[in-house]
């Protein structure tokens, strides 16, 4: 299903706008997600009716530290911080203890002042209970290949449902991944990898990303910096996959800001052959697919029940 | 450090030998481990002064599994297994609560008709002992980016090494490595990644093989196959680092065989500007790393001990 008009030569980095191909499919995200959480909605009313009344449950542990101020006040602050620690480590032993849990994620504060040890806090939460599979357990099964034994995190999960929705396969292809965090760009390395694709990773130190960008069947970018990737770089008739939110200040609107990507897309989707939009694309994925995991883990929980019972 | 002789256009596939560029820079790992086997023994005897006779140690579990024969009594095979099984991993939690030992590596049976559960077994070692650096825990480790809190498998360690001896710096490079095995190629990836190479994972599934490897300003080759990565296909001036260990029939040797590496040498030390022979290259170094990983293991130990004590 890849578009197959010829790419124009000698272009270069300029864009096609005005010649005759077709611009880019665009991949819905909503529509996709829809469709995602009507199956997950079957498959709970099958095990509700299979379990008497069984249902998969997520509890979302939001961790607020209390701001002691901007006092100098040293011992305060790092016993506050301590307390914070233990409290949230307490409350994610009780979950891991829980039955009637499956899916248990940790949202910690962003703000450095107040920094937890996001490490430790990660890697306390059960691996069969890590549905955001950020614990080091789910890393390193999905690095090595061990896809079926572990929790996939969501957003590079749902940015292969999206490519998938293309028609286009993965293995084979070159795919390029511009971003290696531990969220979106090192998992999607290890997920478009395990799916037999070649894959380049490319970072904040690559020194030729337009050339390794044109060189990508499927590309993946989460590099959290507005519409960087520019529609000259695209490979014609490539799968561009934009995780990036970001606000940019925009005078027509009533917030005076609007959402933009990690790609221009005004100028990507004239080159590319399919195309995730911002807002609308990965971001409804995320969070569908993190139902989907908590569904999974629903599942794995009743087959070891059966098994052990 | 990089050759800077000119590219000769046009070549293709065909090696340039006879043209007046000089052949690679041969990177011994016979010297190289030497270097680092030497430096392991100063840090051992400052240790034991400093701490009245203590020596790092390290156990090799060989696991050789009792074989019933050829008769077909799945009975008698599942029993003995599971003793197996179950007698290794007693072992292994043994070792695991042993504070005299640091480093702990389990060598399974390469046979599938005997085939314990790899996983299992390699998961059960510590993660703090783990110098084989094959657990999930230090596989997510390393491929998230934590090569501080990790042991990092011997093999892509040693290449590591042996990279840094030709002065060649890695950041910024594109480094190209064939293979997505747990002890060479996924992890020579990640140990690639965060010193801050591009990075191309190559496979089976690769179709242009020939091409990728052009492209490689570093090139690690963990394929399996003997002298299958061809000179013609070596970017000039890369750095080429092979860890093969194939046999190939050779009727002039007694044994009626030699060892080759993945690379055709003779042909890639045309265009390489730096190149590891097989043998004498990667093997030596893997064996030095592991060493290095065990006195790595006992100084955090110490480190642990003394915070503790």
């Amino acid at each position: 299903m890849l578009s197959v008009v010829a790419r124009p030569l000698g272009l270069g980095a300029s864009c096609c706008r005005g010649s005759r191909r077709a611009i880019a499919t665009v991949i819905s995200g909503n529509k996709a997600s829809k469709l995602v959480r009507e199956r997950l909605k079957e498959e709970v009313e099958k095990m509700k009716v299979q379990f008497c009344g069984f249902r998969p449950s997520l509890v979302v542990l939001q961790v607020c530290v209390f701001q002691v101020g901007d006092r100098d006040d040293s011992n305060l602050y790092i016993s506050t911080k301590l307390k914070a620690a233990a409290e949230v480590l307490h409350s994610i032993m009780s979950v891991n203890e829980n039955q009637t849990v499956h899916g248990l994620i940790v949202q910690l504060p962003l703000d450095t002042v107040n920094h937890i040890n996001s490490e430790l806090v990660t890697n306390a939460v059960s691996p069969e209970k890590d549905v955001d599979g950020l614990s080091c357990i789910n890393a390193g099964k999905l690095s090595r290949g061990d896809l079926n034994d572990c929790f996939i995190p969501c957003t590079p999960n749902g940015c292969l449902e999206l490519i998938r929705q293309t028609g286009v396969s993965v293995a084979g292809k070159h795919a390029v991944v511009i971003g290696r965090s531990k969220i979106v760009g090192a998992p999607m390395h290890d997920l478009l990898l395990w799916n037999h694709a070649t894959v380049t990773t490319c970072h904040s130190k690559t020194p030729d990303l337009p050339e390794q960008v044109g060189r990508a069947d499927i590309l993946v970018v989460g590099a959290g910096r507005a519409e960087m990737v520019r529609g000259g770089w695209v490979k014609e008739g490539a799968v561009v996959i934009d995780c990036g939110i970001n606000y940019v200040p925009d005078e027509t609107r009533a917030s005076g800001k609007r959402v933009v990507g990690d790609v221009h897309y005004a100028s990507a989707n004239q080159r590319a052959g399919f195309i995730t939009p911002v807002p609308g694309g990965v971001g409804p994925m995320t969070v569908a697919m993190l139902m989907e995991n908590t569904v999974q883990s629903a599942q794995r929980f009743l087959l070891r029940s059966q098994s052990h019972g």
